[in-house]
């Protein structure tokens, strides 16, 4: 056996996704599991049954739960063309990059297609929805990101999924970056497909998405997909007939992934969790305010997820710069950046405490005081 | 931090994939790497090089090789899916489960398309390929899989490409389960575009697939794609832009992949390789014929990576009761089956020597003992 090469010193990731994770996470990943092999197919299935449990719905509650090989992207992209038919129409509430991303999405696979779109600062608005869904019959399916990684902000899909619903249409969340920090109910918010990821607020490691559907929309997928891979049916329909995935799951993540399920509930489940993440934003935000930066959001829109910074007015601060100096003191902040307004991101999830919040604050004040703004 | 629930025993995998890796491929993935993080795009640049040098050409060589999330099956449906135009049309040959899959894929886009057909114990025929391409000029790609999974067999893709690429089509190969395994030169055997996945003879994890395509032919699949996520231009073009990957990587499998390609570098290549897994084949091979069960392929197709056997003419044999005794003694041997004909298939590749193939040998006869056939 080979040690791998210089072992790099551990890195905390203040960013959207993949997270900082917990060591016993990440050794759950020290064994090969055969991907047709009993004991595999045992913990697929206490994984799809605590996927549930943490969207607020039980096994017998009329959901079900599928996981998805690949990205979060590859989520959406499965639910978008299982879900809707040739006949339907999708309506996408668009305040951000991933709700464009399912436009580019649905374009793609030419479904008929509508957007409502508000600017990046501004949540997504039921009322305007309930008058569009009024106007346009053909409408089928509304689609909706919960929190924008975009911006951090929060949209209020606890009072669309109920508008929705009532106007008899199918209701799609994007939960990618919400799941697992923010409590929620699928029967309440009336959700239909909620997609998520596993490096995400469940602090597993990248490797899959997973989708909570309503079992009577699920069934309505049969036969829509446009692709093999991520017909979202036949997905499900695998899982259930015999425990196995149609194609090679990673193994090793799903194994992670099991045991980031069992600390979200030592850690008391996704109330507990979204304690914890609000804490580290409070700090995080109160520091930076101290230090002289101004987030992006007004307060009443900012989720805790993730949080949005402007970049000082001050010819002294270059983000790459900016970036490379947290990142030689072993933090990582995201170095992507908004559209129209230069502005940075800092993420509050994954195993991460209040104290490592303090901790990179006083990296960035070290950073300010080398690059002088 | 929690330790994992219960250790389970280390099993060793006589699959098709995901296999045995070694430890320390495996401990590459206890660190949590930024995707977009200068480190890890170095990491995945290292990967991209390695590979190409895995397929026989350099850099420069007018090959590119893209990483695909999701399983194999994912990467073949990125290439069918972005290779062939609209006006195109693909010929798939056809010898096992594998080429089928190529024809749903195809057929799920609606691709036009045909098919060439052999029994499952016959290699698929250049004569009969060169054939069909001289009649039907409509044809613009060929699609074979080099190492059929189903029964192990091997088909001779060296012939078939100088013959796809004198009558001017293009040459997709599904190599799955050869890449690796079997020393190949993508140059020689007139390769458009090969695909394989990061769990099979590299010794990785499961969680991505590649693709290693000749520049020329990747270009031409700018705008062709029928989905985002699997858009194999795109994914290029965005590795080839600033490293990263559109959508989030599994960063810890790409870890322990290039602990994987390092370490079949310190064997010594494709090549050495390739000797230890024949060793393992010939291994198997005589001890199951020593304990009376009869190979399904004739010696002079049967391949090294994985070996299929009938199941032995005696009642008392019980495929489900076979498989578990094995697993109680920590052997999991493939529980898929042949589609007409009784078998069963063992693996011979991954972290797996001939020692491992004799105490394998030792466990089955000791089940055929205990289960009196």
């Amino acid at each position: 056996m080979i040690s791998p090469m210089e072992q790099p010193p551990r890195k905390r990731l203040f960013t959207p996704g993949p997270l900082t994770t917990s060591r016993s996470v990440k050794e759950a990943m020290l064994v090969d599991a055969g991907s047709r092999d009993d004991d595999f197919i045992a913990t697929v299935r206490e994984v799809r049954r605590k996927l549930l449990e943490a969207g607020g719905v039980s096994q017998q509650g009329g959901y079900e739960a599928t996981l998805i090989q690949g990205s979060g992207t590859f989520g959406i992209e499965s639910v978008l063309s299982s879900a809707v038919p040739p006949s339907g129409k999708l309506l996408i509430l668009i305040n951000g990059a991933y709700g464009e991303r399912m436009l580019t999405i649905a374009t793609r696979h030419k479904i008929p297609n509508d957007a409502l779109r508000w600017p990046e600062n501004e949540i997504t608005n039921p009322a305007a929805v309930e008058q569009r869904l009024a106007q346009d019959r053909s409408i089928t399916h509304v689609a909706v990101v919960h929190s924008e990684t975009t911006t951090g902000i929060l949209n209020p899909i606890e009072e669309i999924g109920p508008l929705v619903r009532a106007a008899g249409r199918c209701h799609i969340v994007d939960a990618m970056s919400s799941f697992g920090a923010v409590p929620l109910s699928l029967e309440t918010a009336c959700i239909d497909f909620l997609v998520s990821s596993a490096n995400k607020c469940i602090e597993g490691v990248p490797g899959f998405s997973f989708v909570l559907a309503r079992a009577e929309a699920l069934q309505a997928c049969k036969g829509n997909a446009r692709t093999l891979s991520l017909d979202l049916f036949e997905q499900w329909h695998g899982l259930e007939t015999n425990g196995q995935f149609r194609f090679t799951p990673p193994t090793h993540a799903i194994l992670a992934f099991a045991q980031a399920l069992r600390e979200l509930e030592l850690e008391g489940g996704v109330g507990a969790r979204a304690h914890r993440y609000r804490e580290n934003h409070a700090t995080l935000m109160a520091g930076m305010k101290a230090l002289g930066f101004k987030p992006y959001l007004s307060p009443e829109h900012q989720g805790w997820i993730i949080s949005a910074f402007h970049y000082p007015d001050d010819p002294a601060f270059k983000f790459e710069e900016f970036y490379r100096q947290l990142a030689a003191r072993g933090m990582i902040i995201y170095p992507g950046k908004l559209g129209k307004v230069p502005c940075f991101r800092i993420g509050n999830i994954g195993q991460l405490h209040p104290s490592d919040m303090t901790d990179l604050l006083e990296a960035i004040k070290d950073v300010m005081r080398l690059m002088k703004f």
